[in-house]
């Protein structure tokens, strides 16, 4: 199996990407080759010492490089030979079998739809997150903010998302929420009315609304959400969390016997840092493209990369894509 | 000044709410007078001993009681001696100044909105509840759960949330941010970039599209959304914040080291746990229906109603009503 890593995409690309490219290597079997696609130099400088790897790591030069606030549209005619560009088309002529990015989320997107193009019975391909609950990691999607969502689009992410969290969160029939201000099915206008219709007669195991305390209750696997209201979230939450350790750390280093109660629980700390760097459980399909693409956090370090390579292997090897096409295929 | 409390509203009600109601006599001079609205023999049993405040204090009574997940809709036909109810008719017919209510949020803003009526101009009116920041409370509005906003709905959000936070946050000129998902005022499709038009025109001090590491940041003083969206990630964040807490709390009582560390923060963590206690600081006002009416969360402490009291009086001595019709109509 072979996948391609941007190697430019990142706040701390290329150094970090090829560290936790070298670390998937290391820590998986003859099975996976990794191609590091990015300006050949400075890839081979950040490469260093790492060349006994070389049967299984490959260099693909590009010499385009995205940067992170660029606008996503325009990178498709400007930066044809980016190292999003190069890897994409890499997999769509066959020559990788999946490609993982930590670079502007806006321009993988755009690239991997145009150059992948999306699977049979998908109208949106959706971004698909893991959120901390109480009890192990959910899935909410799309965090994509695509705007102007129909329930059709909301239906194709309850199949996505279920398909995904089979594989993802090894679990047997999914349950699958529609997120919404309320329980009652009545709730949240027009869209999610139709949406949760749809959700319910599509033979998922579809649980109804849920709200914020059911999901971090870890009473649903799947969260389905419109894109807007996905991304919005997924940011807020982000930050409430950055804010609650900035905070913690400006009291814990106070006084000397703050700071000796916080050496003390050191260890404490790092479960919780653990049970809420949902950035480290291994990146964010997009579903629905015809291949393998998985988005990490700009700020993932090499833990979460290793991780999103070998959650992409996963992806791959138990073919999402195919259960997508067999599930969508049932409800025409 | 009169203010009536509904005392049946709220998780803990009535005891906890005429303990807050009784507080805030105390803390304040002869110019308030608190009328607890409900059942009056539970309401007398309440109150205890704390009948020295008879001067200031009354009772009202009304025999109906709103469940909290009772249809707020069905309040209005079948609840009209409830204490919801009871309390905002006193307002609309000059008995009372202000109503408060930890009760049923939907059935507090269905009956205020019948009963007061909507100021001049105001096309919707909006919950606009406190977030916390890195340098103090912002305010985000609508968090109510109305669906369907359109442009103007936002361009008046933005508006009474400015009113309001000249007086609540006693910022000369709030800096008012439309939440989006991100920061270029083509974002988040044809509802937001005809709010941002709006927003931008309406003389407020308007600083663009903000998201939420620029809301907790501080950055930010008024946050504009949807109702949708304002409800669903209040409900997240408080979410994470509570399983915030309840993971820490599981690390920190893990073993013998980890409960002496514990011991040592406890001044820490309480400083951690009022930052983000936002449900202290005051209760969430419905801008602009026609009087003042405040809403509660329904797990409001004693302390939380104490101030929700006060925030009212200073929301009906600095008018913030006459202000919103004053802003509003520059801009017909």
């Amino acid at each position: 199996m072979r996948i391609a890593v941007d190697s430019m995409g990142g706040d701390r690309a290329p150094v970090v990407v090829v560290e936790g490219a070298v670390s998937a290597l290391r820590e998986t079997g003859d099975d996976l080759e990794v191609i590091l696609v990015g300006r050949e130099a400075d890839v081979r400088s950040a490469l260093g010492s790492a060349q006994d790897l070389s049967g299984r790591l490959r260099i693909v030069d590009a010499p385009d490089v995205v940067a992170m606030d660029e606008p996503p549209a325009a990178t498709l005619r400007k930066k044809k030979q980016s190292s999003i560009a190069v890897g994409l088309r890499m997999q769509k002529e066959g020559a990788a079998d999946g490609f993982i990015s930590a670079g502007n989320t806006g321009a993988v997107a755009a690239n991997a739809i145009f150059i992948l193009g999306r699977i049979e019975g998908v109208s949106r391909p959706a971004i698909a997150t893991f959120a901390p609950t109480r009890r192990g990691p959910c899935i909410i999607l799309d965090v994509g903010a695509n705007v102007e969502n129909r329930p059709l689009h909301l239906l194709q992410f309850g199949v996505m998302g279920s398909c995904y969290a089979q594989v993802a969160l090894r679990k047997r029939e999914p349950r699958v929420g529609l997120l919404n201000v309320g329980e009652e099915r009545s709730k949240g206008g027009d869209l999610l009315t139709e949406a949760y219709d749809l959700l319910e007669a599509a033979g998922l195991n579809f649980i109804g609304n849920v709200e914020g305390r059911d999901i971090f209750r870890g009473d649903v696997d799947v969260v389905v959400c419109d894109g807007f209201v996905g991304n919005v979230i997924l940011k807020f939450t982000e930050s409430v969390v950055d804010m609650f350790y900035a905070v913690m750390k400006e009291e814990l280093t106070r006084n000397v016997r703050a700071k000796l109660g916080a050496a003390m629980l050191k260890p404490a700390f790092r479960k919780l840092r653990a049970t809420f760097d949902y950035a480290e459980y291994g990146g964010a399909p997009l579903l629905g493209v015809d291949g393998a693409c998985m988005i990490c956090h700009g700020s993932s370090s090499a833990v979460a990369i290793k991780n999103a390579i070998l959650a992409t292997r996963r992806f791959i090897k138990y073919d999402v894509n195919s259960a997508i096409v067999e599930r969508l295929g049932r409800h025409e």
